[in-house]
């Protein structure tokens, strides 16, 4: 596979420090980081294969989205400013119950080209015909959690989660350890306490993690307390959920006192969606409180259909701004926490905190680089300021995943534009019709 | 100056229909809108000087940035992450003490720049040395309406005041009519009611609009009620300023129910800005409740010290998700209503609604392309869902301001990006040493 050097370039390492190198260069062997020096200081002897210039550019580690439904593409500005029950009854429902698996894989492959030439160098993923997303994983060179999603309320569900049992577990690692598998059960309010038991148990046996939504809105968690005389994430603490590592729990917005200590306890990954948040009003999840508390928050943009976009910059400007408006306090959320949610702590809250998330020697070489040479970027202040208040997804000029370009100068050198496009106007055409 | 004809976009017009065109042509002649037709029904005897093929193109009118102090591109990620009063006094105050006439030229150059590359061709400007402001529309070929700062605290304040009144009568209109000037007394809390008084009668003398600052912030309203016995709303009317036409009142964040009756019967232009009122944790205007009472509501960016960018596609994002969230109300501010905010409105709250704000035969030619063609705007649903919920400035290809090419495929026609990059850079060395 052979070496990369970046040089020049302004690296934020999003490291626990926050560090920012003015100018540094960066070595890229096989699969990983295999150097990180400023570039004054890189030893004479180090050569590689193929050297890249990166005057005026920014290098960050790939972001990581944390949730999503990536083939929900398919849906992007179908139905929009909709309360939720007709949005979904009327419109993603009807259209869901069309979906073909080869559509999951063509959605999943626009998803990844669109993350792609964002940055976006990983994504956790929960949809229907999962092997078929994982397919698209392995063809577009992207790394990414594959979950199918589990509901309880489905023909054959016993059946049906048996399958993804079997299926996660022997896919799990597949190329060369991009492709990582996870359990979905869907949510608490769509899943049985027996499904909950058989995922927890299964997630154990294999070593699998779990990927599930969790108090998303008051009216999800007041029908719990209805139900179950609990919180949704008491249930599953009860459920013995947060036993094992890793879980990513999705929005967590309502939140009590009680649930806010038992995910830190439990070392829960939480994804937080600011864009689908806001534009579902779903609510404000209690960010500041759980980093504050020690919680593992990473950032997501949740589906399409909801966001409309798979644009991880913009939701750590949502976080920054959000959160500041709703405490009341400019201070809150600064850019370098912001830019560690959708890179280090949500590599962590994947249970990849050891594999990607920072400019770091040793981890796995899942790079961007962005392009600062333009206006809204000038003049040269604070680069994780410019990233997270000013740049957006088309800044990103060069992305690396397991040491591999797909995105060479605003390129793409796995997937070609065109037929992912005809591909899926025509799908979508035959879908709403 | 010749004509244009640009062929088989998808038009969203923005008017008062809202009507959308899958494919259309338009004619400009000199510096207007000449011609509009499906493209399947242009008269055959439509010839141009130049032609540009739109496939898979949208063509939008210009945003309409409503409120912005564009030379602050210099202090662009200069100071984030404080409160306001640490962020202004020992961050922005200081080096704006330091600044020239020429900082200013530059600066707005850098904000025209990237305005024209992000689809705005119109912004309503106040800041300091605007003469140079000016001098930076006209050069630049940008449409602007310049205020020079009031303020009733500065040294020779009324011998500015008297200034600004001067220049500002000499040179509205200048460029062909792309300048226009207005009176900018900063605010109610920074001006005393005889500053205000001359400014009302200077403005009805000379035919002026007036640009201030109004009700940003709660404790503004608090102490005006102190101090005046009314809000700042209720002081501006009593002094006659809403007899006049156009007032634009950037912010109007903190309104009692009085306060927004008196704002839709004055006509007022309100600009909103939701980045910079969620950066600075200011507050949410209730621009839902201005807009069902008939209330004329712009969009605007704010400084880039605030927000941090001149992004309008942003901005109406912003807008859209801001108040579902803050109503808990998801079909509130749908994207066809965010896009007439930034483009109709915006321009009827500058008194220009029969000039700019609509793709229109008879207004002037400011217009945009953005490319379609790109992952994150695929499948083909929904064009105006698209570019509220999804585009990017940089999806901009093309703009045209009074019928002149500023941007041909993303090359800037009359700016050099590099000697803009150079000035800037050198300045900003100079302000923060």
């Amino acid at each position: 596979m052979g070496t990369w050097l970046i040089q020049g370039a302004t690296v934020l390492t999003a490291d626990e420090s926050g560090a920012v190198l003015p100018r540094a260069d960066v070595l890229m062997r096989d699969s990983e980081i295999a150097g990180l020096w400023p570039s004054e200081a890189r030893p004479a002897e180090i050569v590689a294969d193929q050297t890249l210039k990166a005057d005026g550019m920014v290098l960050i580690p790939g972001l990581v989205n944390a949730h999503t439904h990536a083939a929900m593409t398919l849906l992007r500005g179908y139905a929009d400013d909709m309360e939720l029950m007709p949005w979904l009854q009327q419109r993603i429902w009807p259209l869901e119950m069309k979906l073909e698996a080869e559509d999951v894989y063509w959605g999943t492959m626009l998803g990844a080209m669109e993350m792609i030439r964002g940055g976006v160098t990983c994504f956790n993923d929960m949809y229907h015909f999962y092997p078929d997303a994982a397919r698209a994983v392995l063809d577009s060179g992207i790394r990414g959690v594959i979950s199918g999603v589990l509901l309880g309320f489905l023909p054959n569900a016993e059946e049906r989660l048996e399958a993804a049992i079997a299926w996660s577990t022997e896919w799990n690692g597949r190329g060369g350890g991009r492709l990582i598998t996870m359990l979905g059960p869907h949510a608490p309010y769509t899943c049985p306490d027996p499904l909950f038991a058989r995922v927890v148990e299964a997630a154990k046996g294999a070593g699998l993690g779990i990927h599930t939504h969790l108090s998303e809105t008051a009216g999800e968690v007041a029908d719990s307390v209805r139900d179950f005389g609990v919180t949704p994430v008491q249930r599953m603490q009860r459920l013995g959920m947060f036993d094992l590592h890793p879980v990513l729990a999705a929005h967590c917005v309502h939140l009590t006192e009680e649930d806010l200590q038992t995910l830190v306890r439990g070392r829960v990954g939480i994804s937080h969606n600011p864009g689908s948040n806001m534009k579902l009003a779903s609510g404000v999840a209690p960010v500041p409180k759980l980093l504050a508390a020690g919680a593992v928050v990473g950032l997501g943009t949740d589906g399409p259909a909801s966001n409309n976009n798979l644009d991880m910059i913009e939701e750590m400007r949502l976080a920054a701004l959000l959160h500041k408006l709703h405490t009341g306090d400019p201070t809150c959320v600064p850019a370098p926490q912001a830019l560690a949610m959708a890179t280090r702590l949500g590599a962590q809250a994947l249970g990849l905190g050891d594999v990607i998330g920072q400019v770091k020697v040793g981890l796995k070489a899942d790079l961007v680089l962005l392009d600062f040479r333009q206006p809204h970027l000038q003049p040269k202040h604070d680069p994780v300021s410019h990233l997270v208040y000013s740049a957006r997804a088309g800044d990103v000029r060069t992305v690396f995943v397991d040491g591999q370009p797909l995105l060479l100068d605003g390129r793409f050198t796995t997937l070609d534009e065109e037929t992912i496009y005809a591909e899926v106007n025509a799908r979508v055409a035959r879908l709403t019709q």
